[in-house]
């Protein structure tokens, strides 16, 4: 790696934490005024203590693309599953070496993964238990399938996802699913005979700023991605930068026209959750896209986010307030599908690899994350009491609310 | 260009979003609440449609310095006119070549120029009309303009203006005037002997932090351009950022001075204008001017502002929530002119070039746009409905207020 | 330096602008609703003075390291006490050279020391005092002691202070100590038996999204002070940023536990201080720290904020609104310190040159600091009227509020 690409791998992910600070404000913005500090105060400390367990255990199971790890065999052929690093970064030295970019760039993306459930527990989920929760995420989970995925036996299969479409969003979304399904909707959610009642967002400003600021954090996560996982040239960000943006813009305005038939208005909220699954959609394929394509992913993507919001909220009483699921998980498993055929010069098995990182999404990590957020649950219990939801989370769990000064609908 | 240009260029470029993030809490921040969430969408949408436009159609008429082009003579010298690029960006390839970081700032230039006329039209101008305004500038105003003034005959005449003084800022705040002129001004803004109420802004803290971002953003618009369009060695952007930083804060200080002393009390939005404005009009001349000629820049920028802000609103009835026109137009075409006699060894004719810059604006591009924006509001009335505007446009339009949770003196 | 260290310097310098729109909404959050917008256009006007006053005098004095300096002599050894450089930089060209970069970053330095003070006379200190002290603050005391850290007597002695944790934070936080002694605690914050009262920050939101900004800032800020400053490897930004984040992140954890174990809830102004003071104690060691000693450094400088900050206002009668004084000036110092048992290879003096910083902090900066306020506050009154506070800073100084449309428990 040349001076220059190591500067510019570096610079690329400090841009990774305005992702950070976009998704807090989003779904901050996407919740109730009395439960503001509570998420944003949650953004904060999970990405924090994400940064910390990867740094403490995480690297040394994600590990980097060529670095020591243990192999199995199978007829034969040696399957990479596992790396094997030391606690603490031990005995690497944080020199600016790819390597040292690979533990850099996973604090911070482990960190994100970890934000993605708080969207979707909004309102409900205890403080203390989104600790747990990101604890075991960013110690286990989270290396493990980023392991498999840039330097592992996905990896090795051909599956390409530059931007962790699949060990960042998807394993997110995951995660956010399966703390929906056990926190249950959120009071006052839906009437005794199953009909969701509307609960908008507290502050639209911050939600639409928000989508300013998570633009940049991607360019961040997908250009390095590129290059110390896909080895891209570093010229390639250009096409990388193009292809998110363009796929974000199709994904928003794909939404405003769809809700804006629809329902007589484009939705303000549905075109951030659209605009942030064009890029999270983006993600897997930014390199290897040509920026006609990344449009047309986008395009689902905006599609894919506006029919699964309501089919979830409809039919299947799934509460997620930020939009979590529509927006991580299959935003971000529609991506990595549609790399198969919207790649430039796809390898003839490039369908078959990216449907088994699927496969092992929905085989192994998300039963794997249940049972990991359902034993979490027995010893401390997720759900915040009937009382703290009425209250609000902000005066319950903090003691004072984000905004006492103003007087709300609530008071 | 060296490969370690090609990295400085792309993560300036990358800057550029903070300036977009910037316009629109600004420009939300100094309307109403109950257009805010209108606002902020807009925002988002016209960036994100001016990306894709110029991506499909701009840059095929945009092109880049030494790109092909084609020509018109005149008395045995070809002047160049407009670029010979294909659509959908066929034929360049995205890998950090300047031609494509040209490509990736024009994207986002030309979303920019787009965003100005948003504050002009703050709380009456339909986001579908805003839409439709946007993708002419972004597939012909803007791009026929950049090619002049970076490529073409203005370039040959020795025009200067590296951070787009001309084809963003004055070429927005065109747009923004001749926007006003047909939406004319809000309701309940003049009384009926013409004299104009005071409607401040609903969030001042808004629109002080996107004086922070639009610095950054401007940062990466002057040296980005510097580089790629005036051919500035890279170690000059120490330059163009302290001339930046200079003209902003003494425009800022200027504001608040004259406020101070005329009215016995600094007036906060104006600041924020008058801090804009100075990085507006240092962006002509930000690398061939010495940091004590910016400074100078910056002061006539802000004493500007708090004049021509009075004369639009009391004499000429121009109702401009934002200031766009002050701070974009006429900070814009100031700057252009104080190239000529500001620059560190300005060419002889350098204030012939400069004129005839400012006088294509004024001469070509503002009976143009009249022209496009009166065509385009017989397609589709660009002004909301009196209802809209009684009920708020985030209502009317989006069905959704901004601020659900709080209680509001509008309610 | 080669030519893609000078670009990476440059980019990272530009990171520290996030720092200061970071602290003006945290400072702008902590306060009240109706001096919201004095809080922000004060951060602004103090950046921008701060900014035109160092270009103009201060840099004269700071010079850079290696450049031409005043020397005394003692015993036959030459020590450097000041620089000897021209006002508003003449004769440095601004060419992206290691000296112009240092004008660069101190020119950001001085305003972000600048801004520290804010949050410690919010609610009460006029605009026209911060900018007076601004002033001698960006001309004289800053510069002077930025010299003498990064390249005057202190560095000689061998004082290690890569992001300048005693120029900037803890010159800021003593700043911050003498205003409050001389502002006084704000009306109503003690009851007539010196009881004090809590009085919420109006927006946690702000406050939690500036701890996301400030991040990035220091950063930028610790990364080139290293470069520039102790001539560290490029490479080495790794290890400081990794540093950073686990300071901030275990400090952040630090008071969360503390605070709920104390109070039975976590305190989300007191997380936001300790997140911050774990960024501005890991500042002075953050490139000779392995990344475990910097999470000790954070889990002490969180301890320590929890503990001083009660310590301030229950038994000193302080009244310090933003924590600027635990934040900056302990935090600062603990992290001065820090470095002496806590560095890779600490040489055998080097407690020794850290004491000497502390020592000449405490019985240099804090006396001199202290006649300089005390001296303005005589030209000009640095309290604001009784009545100024009953109002509102943003209606008595401003003449218009910063949320005008939204009821306040206030009104």
């Amino acid at each position: 790696m040349t001076p220059e690409v190591s500067v510019l791998c570096l610079l690329l992910i400090l841009l990774v934490p305005f992702a950070g600070a976009g998704l807090a404000i989003i779904n901050a913005g996407l919740g109730r005024s009395r439960n503001a500090a509570h998420m944003m105060l949650s953004s904060l400390c999970v990405f924090a203590l994400a940064a910390v367990v990867f740094f403490v255990i995480g690297f040394a199971f994600q590990g980097y693309p060529g670095g020591p790890a243990y192999e199995f065999i199978i007829r034969g052929k040696p399957w990479n599953w596992i790396a094997a690093e030391h606690f603490f970064l031990r005995g690497l030295p944080l020199d600016g070496s790819p390597a040292s970019l690979v533990a850099l760039l996973g604090m911070m993306s482990a960190g994100l993964a970890a934000m993605i459930p708080l969207g979707s527990g909004a309102d409900r989920w205890r403080l203390g238990a989104a600790c747990l929760s990101t604890t075991v995420l960013a110690a286990w989970t989270y290396p493990l399938f980023a392991h498999w995925v840039w330097s592992g036996w996905l990896a090795q299969l051909g599956f390409i996802d530059a931007g962790g479409a699949a060990p960042i969003q998807a394993v997110g979304g995951i995660t956010a699913l399966v703390v929906i399904w056990v926190l249950g909707p959120r009071r006052g959610k839906y009437t005794s005979d199953r009909m969701p009642m509307a609960i908008p967002g507290h502050n639209a400003v911050l939600v639409l700023l928000g989508c300013f600021l998570v633009w940049l954090g991607w360019i961040g996560l997908d250009c390095a991605g590129a290059i110390l996982y896909a080895h891209a040239e570093p010229g390639r960000s250009v096409l990388v930068i193009v292809n998110a943006t363009l796929s974000a813009a199709a994904a928003l305005l794909a939404v405003a026209a769809i809700t804006r038939i629809r329902f007589g208005k484009p939705d303000a909220s549905l075109c951030a959750n659209g605009w942030v699954s064009g890029l999270v959609a983006s993600s897997a394929g930014c390199a290897v896209m040509p920026p006609a394509a990344a449009m047309i992913v986008g395009l689902v993507a905006g599609a894919l986010v506006t029919y699964t919001v309501e089919l979830l909220e409809l039919h299947l009483t799934i509460d997620d307030p930020g939009g979590s699921i529509s927006v991580h998980l299959f935003g971000g498993v529609w991506g990595i599908l549609a790399v198969a055929f919207l790649a430039k010069s796809p390898a003839p098995s490039q369908g078959l690899a990216q449907l088994a990182g699927v496969a092992t999404l929905l085989g192994f990590v998300l039963p794997l994350t249940y049972l990991i957020i359902q034993l979490l649950n027995r010893i401390s219990r997720m759900r915040a009491a009937p009382e703290a939801e009425r209250q609000g989370l902000d005066l319950h769990e903090l003691g004072a609310g984000a905004y006492p000064d103003f007087m709300s609908h609530n008071d």
